[in-house]
């Protein structure tokens, strides 16, 4: 069966790579993907399933129901893109200025979206259900995982699956980790009221700028002075919103941040931190200030025994192209697939996706490309997966059965 | 005569306010003064003057000859505003947001409107001529006196005299200074170039936000340390536009600052210094940087004899509501009125328009408005030193008499 | 053979403080050890050993020879103290006001010594040789092992082991772990020469002070921005010479630096930082500097079957009050006994020593001390490694046989 | 009785260098010049005058009177030197190392000890009385002055002068200025409480090196962005004892700093600000502080009337070698005399003192040194205000007679 799925998957592979173009062409930030979400529905319209749309949001939940008793395993793909002006010079590069799928979501969708379509295709063939988690909002906190939860989209799921591609990986290889995969996230905005006056008269004014580069240069020393050196963590100061006059002096910036962690303790080490600098820079300078202070993502933890199972599957599948399955090291991104795998045993994997003449951008940055070739390898794995944690009688791959899983 | 000026300007007061409440509603930035330079344009149309429009830009040049041989003195009155959004909650507040008469232009033109239409009313009994220069974009370098003086508009012009409306000045007071008035001024402007990156991978990128918060702190230090304390200057950095996602690492940001020098030393100190910290950071971080540095508006020199001129005229005369003339500090700000001063001896002083309530917001201030009691005082004051300064036969002024001047 | 040792070690326990005690009350520090030294010659002299004095410096090494073949194995106690004002109020507290045995040597000294002199004793029940490394200069870069190597302590030598007392481990714990450790060391200190001058005319002179301080907050920089934050990597400023008067602008000033890595790639990255760092802020603020950068420990590796080794002679041994035997976290110092794990197979682990009130200091602080419980701990677990390692039939302990090792 | 004066003085010139030289040999730092008044004192031992022992201290009050009636003049000399290296080369250098007189106290005593002299020689041509005020401890605050004055110095008399050399004022040249000449200052040193601990664990610790750092650097902005841009202010950090073992995180250090004003708002604004940034950075970063702070020497204000009558007197003088007589701007060292200035009307002027060569090093610098023909400049015009101001029936002075002063 899993010969017949990757055969049909294939001869559809020219038809992944068109979807991912237009998705590529036609990118739309967090929150805001409705036309994206159209363009997914209007795909399923017709097709053998269940479309339920507005999921917690843009999310779109499609249920591919066998009939036959067994298990449900939701797959996972998110559609969202970033606030990035993209310069790949690309044929089919993003027709909105200053919006960019910069992080793979649209090789994602596509590759998900013909992987579901033929899973519909051979339904009869397949035990239990499927569940594809077409998500918004990966990318902007509190994210889409967290509202689909919420609107239901894992009621009857057993376990979820999810991939990412990877630029900065070789295409070919797919990566996995148990564990503690991915950083635990926080998001801050902070706005430092100073009071604004003519630049030549410092002394009748307070000036927001010079508070607000003080805070990024004590942030540093959070990381450089508070932090366990043997612990993880990383704090980025993304915007500094302080434009203005050349000779007014400023009366406000606000700042926003990004905080990776690894460990619970860190991130209230963090937050606890954070909060002491403002609160002694309102001393300092005679400022005010208003913190937005919101501990998003957490930390993503791979299921051990699922990891063990998926990685099984994949080894004993012959996935077009794949030269290895490698164990990684933990990635610094936060992913809001770690919500999924607060409420149920989870896995994320990665499938290599590095561009065939090597030079590799990372994720989130303008000229951010993949090697397509990586899509069919997304859907075969994913196939591969889906297929062998659905069948019951699976007692050739001995410890790695499903029935573990149990 | 000053009497009969006097007495006609005072039955035009309401006329004065309702056009500066007019300019006041409808503000127009530096350089786009546009709908401004036409209201002022139509308000002398139709009057016995000459009218000269587009000069140097939006700059209007309005001459009131007498037609009988003598002096020509040219009173300057700007008429642009600041990108600020107006917090008054006046009833005639900007229209225009984020566009605000925010340092008393609209008074200056208000006034000098009603002084120059009465001036043309009594032009029989003048000699000489008047010179009003309606000068567009004092507030943004280059500045309009520049461009206005290239355009010819002191041509044949002896003495220049202009008035700026003080909201922290007493009103009632008029207030002068010889010598080294006003700071004179430098912009710069600088693009910090780091790379792009994620967020949680600080190493794979070069955080520009960083560098350019220390760039902030360093340059205190030039006021602190390069600077002789017995030496007057300023730096403000007035806009560090460093907007991006609170999770991707800036690429880029830019500042803006104004420096103010009293002296010539000082000037140069202050550029050599940031030029020399832009290159120690572009070492220390591994950045690149583009700087644009202007040395614009010169410091403004008030012509000791014309000013003494000046006080004694309005000592001599019964303005409205005056309760003193005295002599004032040196002010922080520049103003390109320096410019003609640079050209022609000439006397730059100040009205007091300080609030009835005694609440001053200082100039620049989204809360900054002036007490209009203050624009028949400048319109009498202006109008004194004209005529006085006209007069061929003003012998009983002794020593301060308009011949002294030549 | 190992419960003979133990009684014996047991019955000498109250000499074991004894001489802890002493070396605690007169501690010397690095390279300046010569009284510790010739104590410890004098404690084995007229015993049945080989004392060889002024090793590589203040070293001496001690072999005691069964006479019989074997291997050999090298064990060592290093003895110097620190530049640190004693605050423990103990009886036996430092008698050299400044200098202060803040890190356990003198127990690992005392410890030693007794177990030294036991094995001594039972000489004709060993095969193969015990050589004692009683090493000086631990503390101080380039420290005592790597003079004492050169000067051929380790000839003849198969493997080295060392035992580090940790006051902030619970007592009756030892720990381990196999790989990297304790992390790698480098030492700088950098002098920056601005220009002296009178406190109130900054402009003439050039203040060391301000620029010491940026440098302090730049580095703060290298590891939060430049190192991965999946890397392990410390700097600390551990000394800022700039007392001077307080009216006189301080012409130069000398920081001291310490640098701890886990892999040689990070040493290389914050040596190459600091360097950019200085060079970036000799010409922002016109200093120059000297810099003397000195890569010194290497990162501390454990070879994993010795470790192996060890930890099962330690559990199939009954070692007085030791309640567990556990893997744990590397450590951040670093340690000089990391230059023997670059020339032989090596183990370095740690006993417990935290006070029995459980008011734990950390190592290098003033009030810093140990639990005396654990020098016994630490004798018998040497002892029962030195002699399983030393018995050539000892089959019974399966993988983990002294054979295994070869 | 002037040029009597003068030619005596010329007479004895070698004398007052060889004095100044075994003084510049012999430097002793404030508050402990024990050798230096013994000196003094033993010169006048024997003498016509009275000899007044430890006035506040190691101060000597040498008081000549004529024994008819007339005025009491006091005029001053400070003796004690500063704690710097000397780099002079000088083949009288000091042989006291680290201790140096690096501001001219050592000549202001050599001539004033021959002037001294010399009008005791003359004491029954002058009328009234001259107090000779040698002042210990000018250089360290609370100084000497304000102890000699408790002291009762300046009882009886009724005007005070004083004269500095400078090194970077032309030979030849006497400078004066009427009103506020020198700043006033404040002293503060402040401990700042971290938490010690070892270089590899900072987050066990608190880097009082880092606060420290913060401390230097926001101080930056008290003068750039707190002060008025045209008042005169400045804060020099002139010590920072942070010196310690490169790794050992320091647990507290020491900063010692000079504030110079030139108003009392100024001096109220810095130490306002300077405690609240210490008690933000006690919250940023959880230290505690310890701050010592000393509003010490007074803003220096010369007597107009005083200053007139000086002036008209040197230049009614032939002073040997003088070239010119001019105002100068105000001076930004901080004066001790001026403590005097607020009990009595006084003048404190100077005489240029550069070296032959046009070589100057600032006063305070390790190559400081004076010409020292401006000694004889001192003796003659100290000599002839004196002698003027003494004289009762001076009236061909016309306004600037003795008479005006009353």
């Amino acid at each position: 069966m899993k010969e017949n799925l990757f055969q049909k998957l294939r001869e559809k592979k020219n038809r992944i790579i068109e979807i991912r173009r237009y998705l590529h062409a036609h990118p739309e930030l967090s929150f805001h993907e409705e036309n994206t979400a159209k363009y997914i529905a209007d795909f399923y319209t017709g097709k053998d399933c269940d479309i339920r749309k507005n999921v917690g949001g843009n999310g779109i939940v499609v249920t591919i129901d066998s009939g036959k008793p067994g298990k449900t395993v939701a797959i996972r793909a998110d559609f969202d893109a970033l606030p990035i002006m993209e310069e790949t010079g690309l044929s089919f590069a993003s027709k909105t200025p200053g919006v960019m799928h910069a992080c793979g979501h649209d090789g994602h969708t596509a590759y998900m979206l013909i992987l579901g379509e033929t899973l519909i295709e051979m339904k009869d063939q397949l035990q239990g259900k499927v569940v594809i988690l077409h998500q918004h909002a990966e990318e902007t906190p509190p994210g889409g995982a967290i509202q689909m939860i919420k609107d239901g989209c894992l009621d009857g799921v057993d376990h979820v699956i999810g991939i990412h591609v990877m630029s900065t990986m070789e295409t070919g290889k797919i990566y996995y980790r148990e564990g503690n995969i991915q950083t635990g996230r926080a998001y801050f905005k902070v706005k430092i009221n100073g009071k604004g006056g003519h630049g030549s008269s410092p002394h009748m004014a307070n000036d927001a700028i010079v508070v607000g580069s003080y805070f990024v240069q004590a942030v540093q020393t959070i990381i450089s002075r508070r932090l366990n050196p043997f612990d993880v963590a990383s704090i980025t100061i993304g915007s500094f919103d302080g434009k203005g006059s050349f000779n007014v002096i400023k009366d406000a910036v606000v700042l926003e941040g990004d905080v990776r962690v690894m460990t619970e303790d860190s991130r209230e080490l963090v937050e606890r931190e954070i909060r002491r600098l403002l609160n002694g820079l309102q001393e300092m300078f005679g400022i005010t200030y208003e913190l937005d202070y919101l501990n998003d993502y957490p930390v993503l933890y791979n299921d051990p025994e699922l990891t063990e199972f998926v990685v099984n599957s994949l080894k004993n599948s012959s996935i077009s192209g794949v030269t290895g399955i490698e164990r990684c090291e933990p990635q610094p991104p936060s992913e809001d697939f770690a919500y999924y795998a607060k409420e149920r045993p989870s896995v994320f994997f990665y499938v290599g996706a590095m561009p065939a003449d090597g030079k590799a951008y990372p994720h989130h940055h303008p000229k951010f490309n993949i090697n397509e070739d990586s899509l069919l390898i997304a859907a075969e794995a994913m196939g591969a997966v889906v297929i062998d944690y659905l069948r019951e009688d699976d007692t050739q791959n001995g410890n790695n059965s499903v029935q573990r899983l149990k």
